[in-house]
């Protein structure tokens, strides 16, 4: 297995909340559309989920046939997808292999949580457009939250023996604990919010009220009431499962 | 038919512009992987052309399904694709009905000269996120450059005597010219510019000199080589296809 590194991980977080971002602002220029999240909201043959799943789903099985998800990193929203249609890739392996999956938790937050915060209510019709957002908020929450199985490894591997004991008592609260590095919590929402001011930035000159298509305090709050929590969660699961 | 407003027209092609820099960020992540846009260079049963192509004309299969394509300002890059599965929509129509698709020409610029410039010579393997990307800027390119329906229809209304008289008389350099306004152009390019800085940044304190992610005269050349030349193509073909 290949040694994880932390500093390297963190680039890769750090890169991951510009699409994070980017894609939350761009769900943002539509309305909430609320029909596109409620099941026979708008009539689907042979689909009883609502409009904004079906999208997803049918994505999925799009990517699913180009491997997407044989990649340890990503992880589908739907089970019953189509095999890849590609021969599998050899990538060295990163992590202990694992079933854990939070996107069903994720998914909820996204539609009851995040969705009211970021868009106005309201119905603009951009229901296609809007799906299409959704689908890579979704992606891009799930790709960055999923990464907490990658921090866990390379902090265990630097510090196993503790891990261990936490781990084998059950320790929950304590593991969560040591996964812990609130200077570098605090850093990135610092970052985040330094970013969504630059990205967020409305460009209407004539409206200054308007500065921001979101404000930059409510993506660095997704990050600190979701994004951070829901990682870390993930973090405690791998650890959990993982054995010596 | 509604009455288009220019102002209106130009505040959506505003807005259009982070979402044509975003994806061209996204997509400078990545290395060219030119395997991706080679024919066979990844073996697909039953599919001769690309892998990029591959996943573009999958993903187009599931907008058409959810009436992507009976949209005026939306038009796909492939044919044969599938019927809607969701009613029509009924809207004011805005535009005379048409067959203008430049997708095919945008799809070669695309691939033979924006990929050079925006990403790094290479392969990293990434080729599904690549080809994602791809998608998206595809789409988000495509949905500018034949905005110029909409502009070319705005432009006529408001001078319905002029285009006539040039478009019967088939001048299609003086419809082009009396298109064309340079301080809305060089306004845009500024801004554009301006827009590419603000976003494409690294966030890299520790090497200035990699201080951009895609260089902001990179993404405002592309609006000025490509980028508008293609709308105004867009609108001339209109306007000669137009009939009083």
């Amino acid at each position: 297995m290949e040694t994880l590194k932390l500093d390297n991980l963190r680039e890769v977080l750090i890169r991951q909340e510009e699409t994070i971002i980017f894609a939350l602002i761009e769900r943002a220029q539509f309305k909430r559309n609320d029909v596109i999240y409620q099941e026979g909201g708008i009539q689907i043959h042979d689909f009883a989920k609502c409009f904004s799943d079906y999208l997803l789903w049918e994505t999925e099985k799009v990517h699913a046939r180009v491997r997407r998800y044989t990649s340890s990193d990503e992880h589908p929203f739907h089970g019953d997808l189509p095999a890849p249609i590609l021969p599998p890739l050899e990538t060295p392996r990163q992590i202990v292999p694992n079933t854990i999956n939070f996107n069903h938790k994720i998914h909820q937050i996204y539609k009851a949580s995040l969705i009211p915060i970021i868009c106005e209510e309201g119905d603009d019709r951009n229901y296609g457009s809007s799906a299409t957002c959704d689908v890579a908020c979704l992606q891009a929450l799930s790709k960055r939250i999923h990464y907490g199985k990658y921090i866990a490894e390379a902090k265990y591997l630097d510090d196993a023996a503790v891990y261990n004991r936490l781990r084998t008592s059950q320790d929950n609260a304590g593991l969560l604990e040591k996964l812990t590095n609130r200077a570098v919590e605090n850093e990135l929402l610092l970052r985040v919010a330094e970013k969504a001011k630059t990205y967020g930035r409305d460009n209407d000159n004539e409206n200054p009220s308007n500065q921001f298509k979101i404000d930059p305090a409510t993506i660095a709050s997704i990050y600190e009431r979701w994004i951070i929590p829901l990682t870390k969660e993930v973090e405690v699961a791998y650890l959990v499962s993982r054995s010596e």
